[in-house]
């Protein structure tokens, strides 16, 4: 059965896409840590990060890059963290989490909750600063 | 001033080193969250990650890949985790941690402390895997 994240890919699942490129696509997690968390997914199902085939493993964090540096746009008192865990869904995925604290970036937080305008609304904000 | 990594790298300071090339270095975190934590640093003083040139964003992942899969090998109870915080150091760096928890990687934990014996058999165990 494919993965939540290949089932976004594959456009069967709703996302709130900010980049996407023939290898990765990076989109609001619904479930975040902080306003404005990021995944940044490959297109291929992998479970841990370092198992991605080399393309994959060399480009995450150049597609990554701008992203980021919107998220920074977006939230300038925050640097954009970054986290790999692996322990839910079995396919590959980067955090992307602005934070000033060490403790924004901690998963063992409660997570936030926003209306659907609300994401929409912090999606519209990052992709114009992208 | 240089920085502490920038310290290491030149051999000023010393460290448990892992793996090294022309533009990395890896070597045990000595305030670790866990057993293994590595810090992998490029050989360049760069506040953010996600501001490093392209050559050293997109091959940092591709040299952690071998000490990720020696950490795993090492502590095959946990997998390997990743996280760029950037509140401490001003030189950016990817830490590599052994987890089985999504709080194992939580950067509020209270750190562990080894001995320098400990700390050397912890080496010499990663080196010998990787």
């Amino acid at each position: 059965m494919p993965s939540v994240f290949s089932r976004i890919i594959a456009g069967e699942l709703p996302c709130y896409k900010l980049a996407e490129d023939d290898l990765f696509i990076a989109f609001l997690d619904i479930q975040p840590l902080a306003e404005g968390h990021t995944l940044v997914v490959p297109k291929i199902e992998v479970d841990k990060m370092i198992d991605l085939p080399e393309k994959y493993l060399s480009g995450i964090l150049p597609f990554a890059r701008p992203v980021a540096h919107a998220l920074e746009r977006a939230f300038p008192d925050k640097r954009c963290g970054m986290s790999v865990i692996g322990l839910e869904v079995p396919h590959a995925h980067l955090h992307l989490v602005p934070l000033s604290t060490a403790g924004d970036i901690s998963f063992t937080r409660p997570k936030l909750s926003f209306t659907p305008q609300q994401m929409l609304s912090m999606q519209a904000l990052i992709l114009q600063l992208l």
